[in-house]
């Protein structure tokens, strides 16, 4: 397509972030920003979307085999439905679209485009709980929920309407449903770390800031770049709010009355959004290969005595890699010379870049090229399909190197206001504090500084750490660690 | 979950197609109907979405080896947009939902939710497109749209939002654009036979019956054990209306500028309806081994003293199945007796059962019974998982015959109106007939029988039999031959 054609990044990632996270949106053709009268809203183009489908993929598996069925919910709910957990209605309310006019009629009742499913989910699972032998009850859908925030639009980060999926169970007991809601926030670590290539941190979020409804939302953090915090996933334990708002009871084995334990649990595609950010760079997009859709480019060159013999030879080469199940472009065009097609490639993350030209047809080798930090290795022509997964291993672990060296070096503590301040002011990232629990004290620290509490740890030996100190910012006595920092 | 335990279908597929129908959806658990105020929505439980992810994975590998990249636009459309090509706003506006207001303000321009996408891609396409280097460009989605329709709803054949794939691709001229019309049809119909079991009849549909704003609508049609016509997926050469609108354009290879052609193509969750309509029974719910949820359903024969024994040697066949990928479900439920279970697995339709008691256990041997018909054999206990692939193929053709027959002995001539009106009111399926192409002719039968033109043949020798007729509805010159039918 033809924007293709507008190579290189000219704002700096380091300088103004945000500037140049919507350039490499825009330049390696990820997304588009909708039409006029829809601020808020983005077009999800191939390159973007072919990268969800292999989060999809990934996490539907580890879904599938721990039980987990997908299903489809309608995309409208009726106000009542949505008033009857009277958080959700509290939490949600600001930010519903309705519909209240449809072919030439009004509605009776107004419908709310969803911006999250529990309110027409769970009376559905009230009605397939009778017995204690019908739970645990999992469902999951892959669906887009509306939002209508005020904040600027940031394509993937925060948009009126976004993709994600979002899982509903049921159980009989608190362990149980406990369980799940950790078991969902491994998968969603699991797959920032083995797909996206990206670590995170586990924990919950304070009191004050959990899902509506729900009795603790689990969250992972990732650490951007630039030092603010995006919260990745988050798995909610609902108690029994929507279980008592929606009827989900069930006879357990003495033939007793008891109600159940709901979880719900999503990753949207603001998991897209934090791959941009966390491994692209001022050529452009960089990509594990897991979820690149290109995933080696071939770039011959030649002169005219040497096309047809080179462009043969990487014409086997291409083969050997399809054959392999490896997604390969063998970019053949005479119209562009190797320099701009290599600045073409790297602007669109392609993770490998192979260089063939007379010398390696006549070696029998290729030159390999790491995309994230240019490293070039000539290689053997022989096997190249097994050497090239072992580059895909060599990028994927630089890659997740430098998050997780971004993100160690990144948590610091505080034991005073002055220094939770100073240090998020002078460096960003994570700032480990003692907090007596009380919202009153992160909203100093907000007020001052536009930071938050994004999570206190949990289940890490090294939360407790500042217990029996005093909270950091009023000096009562301290109950958690809070990690403050500024967030996406 | 509880309410599998009613069993039995008390409808008649013969007499009350209809009831029978809301019978199986009910009680195979596949879906359920919205709350109040929201007639017209169906929830899609686990046991249907799983055949909607068989066939979407089956078509979305068709389209992707042919060219295609899946993409997500915005669920809303800007009525300006809407109004852009006058031929949709005409066609659709009646059946639009309108979002007015959002979070807590009213919008400045009315958002439809889409009916359908063309008015909200195309611009995007045009941005896209702007040399003949950048045509074919194709993308399609995997989406819900809302079509607010008056009429019952009936479980995935009428419902106002349906999940669905579009297709929308812009060419060069008009052969390519003609050729993707009917390259898409080709999928839509090879998807029906191969993987659905299910014969379709390839056509185009009349003039005033063409989706708004196309030049030409092609259709597969399927038909129904109750006689009538199903809509199994459309195909539409759009000729330059849309480009029109939102102003396609590139730039030939001599420089000029020109207009290109569009063409888009959709399956609906339709292709479930019709699916169940057309090979289920009385004992509930058919399908095809390829999109059953559960394959295989072992179920062991025992008394107290030959349980372990047998309970051991169906585990060994549950693994060997397992382990060839067969999807295998073993009910070694003690609660219930062989019988309910038989009963149980029909009514869920699992194509293939396999009975194991001591006699198996001592020959060897397993009894294996298909779902359409009962037929029982009783196989070798050796090379379990490759007898089972062929009892599925059987199982495939069996169905597919049916059909086949079903479809064939169903397609009568006419010459004239009594004819039509006659063999219609008889024996329902489809009447070819002459036909001038004028609309009131159709209307004349549709007033007298509600049959419609459910589409004229595409391409078949066949079809201009009648060219040099009169129509016989007013005995003017005929143009082309017209399938009237009874249509869903």
């Amino acid at each position: 397509m033809t924007d293709d054609q507008e190579l290189g990044i000219t704002e700096s990632k380091e300088y103004d972030t945000g500037e140049w996270y919507a350039e490499v949106v825009r330049k390696a053709n990820l997304a588009s920003y909708a039409p006029e009268g829809m601020s808020g809203f983005i077009v999800t183009r191939p390159r973007a979307y072919e990268v969800w489908e292999r989060i999809q993929a990934h996490l539907d598996g580890l879904f599938k085999d721990t039980g987990v069925r997908n299903a489809y919910f309608p995309l409208f709910i009726p106000e009542s439905y949505l008033e009857r957990e009277k958080d959700i209605v509290e939490g949600f309310d600001p930010e519903v679209a309705w519909v209240e006019r449809a072919g030439n009629d009004e509605l009776e009742e107004p419908l709310a485009v969803r911006p999250t499913s529990e309110s027409i989910i769970t009376p559905y699972i009230s009605q397939w709980v009778r017995s204690h032998r019908d739970l645990p009850l999992r469902v999951n859908q892959w669906a887009s929920v509306v939002r209508w925030e005020a904040t600027e639009t940031k394509p993937f980060f925060r948009t009126k309407e976004f993709l994600w999926q979002e899982g509903h169970t049921a159980h009989a007991t608190r362990e149980d449903a406990w369980a799940e809601t950790t078991r969902r926030l491994d998968q969603y670590e699991a797959t920032y770390e083995d797909l996206l290539a990206m670590p995170v941190l586990r924990g919950a979020k304070p009191e004050h800031d959990k899902f509506p409804g729900a009795d603790t939302t689990t969250t992972v953090e990732a650490l951007m770049p630039d030092g603010k915090s995006v919260q990745g996933a988050t798995s909610h334990y609902l108690g029994t709010s929507f279980a008592e708002a929606f009827d989900i009871t069930y006879t357990d084995e003495d033939e007793e009355s008891q109600l159940a334990h709901t979880t719900s649990w999503g990753l949207s595609w603001r998991a897209i959004g934090a791959l941009i950010m966390t491994h692209s760079d001022e050529q452009g997009l960089v990509l594990p290969p897991a979820l690149a859709p290109e995933q080696v480019v071939i770039v011959p060159i030649w002169q005219a005595d040497t096309r047809d013999e080179v462009l043969s030879y990487a014409e086997g080469i291409e083969a050997d890699l399809t054959e392999a199940g490896i997604r390969v472009e063998l970019d053949d065009r005479d119209e562009r010379n190797p320099g701009f097609k290599f600045n073409e490639w790297e602007l669109k993350g392609v993770p490998l870049r192979m260089e063939v030209g007379p010398n390696e047809t006549a070696d029998g080798s290729v030159t390999v090229v790491h995309r994230p930090d240019g490293e070039s290795t000539e290689v053997d022509r022989e096997g190249i399909a097994a050497t090239v997964e072992d580059h895909f291993d060599e990028v994927y672990a630089k890659l997740y190197a430098a998050a997780e060296e971004n993100l160690e070096s990144n948590v610091r503590e505080a034991a005073d206001r002055a220094g939770i301040l100073g240090t998020l002011g002078q460096h960003g990232g994570y700032v480990k504090a003692p907090w007596c629990g009380e919202e009153a004290c992160e909203t100093e620290i907000k007020d001052q500084i536009a930071a938050e509490i994004v999570m206190v740890p949990l289940d890490d030996p090294d939360a407790e750490v500042h217990h029996g100190e005093e909270c950091a910012v009023c000096g009562e006595d301290a109950t958690e660690t809070a990690y403050y920092a500024k967030s996406y």
